[in-house]
């Protein structure tokens, strides 16, 4: 065997292409933000895809009103580059592999040649891009990191892009929490998914290393019917209506009061890992207690179908209420939240098995399932959306005896890019 | 809220519905084992799935000889029982339970009591089974274990289940490693196969515990094409035709040789993490030739396409050969192994990333992709089989240098079982 495997870097030839990207800032902001009711529907996977290839570009980034695919890889990452112009020269590439990618392309359209590393792994020649998404966020870190403001960005931090606060019972593991920088990459193949995120975190490797990812699926339940999650329950009865664009200007996207995030939105990821097995041995009525609705049905307690309105009011003979104050279904609802609401898209996750010492009785230890939800959202302000919502259920929320937090994040997703600007041009070239 | 939320063990009433499977052993065994010559042709995905249910009940067990499904959730198990009689009774359960899952039925038919635990989890209600195929295997550990005969099966153990040698280069990780028994659950949803195992393993828990997991993805490529595994090379173009009952007789299915072994097979599965980081920055060609095949085509080095026969032989101008004398596909050949084969049933694995130390240059040390291949295959005899193929390739192939294989084990899966009896019947009845 002949000939010495370490080639050349392709990733530099590929970043030298992305420095032609350049031009002011458009008007690529959001419509207006005028209020608007939502709609309660749920977000659903589509079984049959009307196209296999999802635009990239646009006045909002993709993959946050986009109808749920059946699988995610989520990445966060932290920046090791001194500059802002790097910053600036990572998300230039990645939103033009992005473009690439979410097309079906290669990530690098260069030739083959045997003497180089392939540009492209490889791994999703010949598939379909399978609905590829691709959307980028920046955590706190990109404004300042232990007291530092290392890119001159602190001054630009928006008010709303608040530190989440410590919510009871969370049990966040540093390795699984936090990063400067985020990907969401879904698709209908689980297969391409990785693929995306493998390029643009080799894209990357100057600038940022990987910090923490988790992958996560979604369960191809048939149009109009709500997937369940792995408690066995319908999850996503009631959301922000995704192709309502004035709830979506209401609540998800940030309208004019926020500055270069207009068009964007705030993205939280925690992975939430559920005691299965402890669940799996409590009684049927009881787990239909704790989450508020029957499970078979999805109906509430009380009401007669999936997607009657709660009757949170309603009471049994004796005047006690059918949902119990500490139902899941009732701390969630913007009902008890003066409205509140946000834009869930959740997918379950499976790691595997860990071992766990049980805090129930019998207090067996062993090898457990790691498995539980990647629960994700949207809003257009995380201090009335998640953290206002949250708060309250961290303390109170029947369902807490089963879940943990175990890491996570929050992170600003600027708006989409147009055909020939880069995904936080408006953040990092002002 | 009202009510202890600890509910009664469903699952006993369960098992006990599962003691009344009896019957002596039936004339369940395989088809007579012609050698025949095995055919070349790739194991592939159906993209368009005859039947959403696969039967369970047969000579054979299912999930070996079948197309290969999306998803697969394989789940290592350790016997805690004391008893042979325990053994037999899980296996009943077992069966019983698969049959079901497999026809898309909740594990338990017992009617929705509120006042009890849910018999099945639920989260696959409304769902289709998506060809789920559940197949059983038993571990070196139910023959004998730390020298101990603790069944009084010591004397039933098949010559040809030996033990694994410990192979040039394994590092296996006892958390990854062994089991008494397994389960791989194969689905084209992978909510039903993780819904599967997790219902397989609650009935369990009297019995066993679990030892080890591992999840699974197969790229979703359309018919007649070989999926690409994570190194972006086409997997699986050499292969026993699974659908060629002679072929399956000679090299997969045990014959009269193998007493209540006959009809069965054994299983490979070991956990192959593969150094993505550092076999993206390899040159194309050099990829090719450690491989042995051309990356975009599949074409053999030498050869002018994908299912042309290895030229193995082919030499250039100056007599050197096409493919290097210890590249993957010429140590992995029938041609080199005196005819070996196995049919390998292999998926990609993504468990996210974890801290690695480069063993190459520049010795960079950081996250990376905790992902390859959770290699499956079945032979009739693994001496003849893996064992033999593998104990060269493990010295010397060029692969090496970028897979290591971090846990597995060999297990015996016997016989399918008719409708009445359980799989290891024939053993455990005996």
């Amino acid at each position: 065997m002949s000939g010495c495997p370490f080639g050349g870097a392709t990733r530099r030839r590929f970043l030298s292409g992305a420095a032609g990207i350049t031009g002011a800032m458009g008007a690529a902001g959001a419509a207006s933000a005028k209020p608007a009711p939502s709609t309660h529907a749920p977000l659903k996977p589509t079984a049959a895809p009307d196209s296999a290839t999802l635009p990239f570009h646009g006045p909002h980034q993709q993959g946050i009103a986009t109808s749920q695919q059946a699988h995610v890889y989520f990445a966060a990452l932290d920046l090791i580059t001194e500059t802002k112009a790097d910053v600036a020269r990572l998300m230039q590439a990645w939103t033009l592999a992005a473009a690439r990618l979410t097309a079906g392309q290669p990530v690098d359209a260069a030739a083959e040649d045997p003497g180089q590393p392939p540009g492209d792994s490889g791994e999703v020649s010949g598939l379909p891009p399978a609905r590829l998404t691709l959307t980028f966020g920046f955590g706190p870190g990109l404004f300042s990191k232990d007291g530092h403001d290392r890119y001159g960005l602190a001054g630009m931090r928006p008010q709303a892009f608040a530190d989440l606060p410590r919510f009871v019972g969370d049990q966040l593991v540093p390795e699984r929490t936090g990063g400067d920088l985020c990907i969401q990459a879904c698709s209908d193949e689980p297969q391409v998914a990785f693929h995306a995120v493998r390029q643009l975190t080799r894209i990357a490797q100057p600038y940022a290393r990987t910090r923490w990812v988790q992958n996560g699926f979604l369960a191809g339940y048939a149009p109009g019917e709500t997937p369940r999650n792995l408690m066995g329950f319908k999850d996503g009865t009631l959301n922000v209506a995704a192709k309502d664009p004035r709830a979506l200007d209401q609540l998800v996207w940030v309208g004019d009061e926020g500055g270069w995030m207009k068009g964007g939105t705030y993205m939280v990821a925690r992975p939430i890992r559920i005691a299965l097995e402890h669940w799996d041995t409590m009684k049927l009525g009881f787990q239909e207690q704790t989450v508020g609705r029957h499970k078979r049905s999805g109906a509430t307690l009380g009401g007669d179908s999936e997607f009657a309105p709660l009757a949170l009011d309603a009471v049994d003979k004796e005047g006690n209420s059918l949902t119990p104050e500490n139902a899941h279904v009732r701390l969630a609802a913007p009902e008890t939240n003066e409205g509140a609401q946000i834009l869930r898209r959740s997918y379950s996750y499976d790691n595997g098995v860990s071992f766990v010492a049980e805090r129930w009785p019998p207090w067996r230890q062993g090898m457990e399932l790691d498995a539980g939800l990647l629960f994700v959202c949207y809003q257009r302000d995380p201090r009335t959306g998640f953290i206002k919502i949250f708060e309250r259920m961290s303390k109170f929320d029947m369902l807490n005896q089963f879940v943990t937090h175990v890491g996570g994040g929050l992170f600003a997703a600027p708006p989409g890019a147009q055909p020939g600007r880069y995904i936080g041009q408006e953040l990092l070239s002002a």
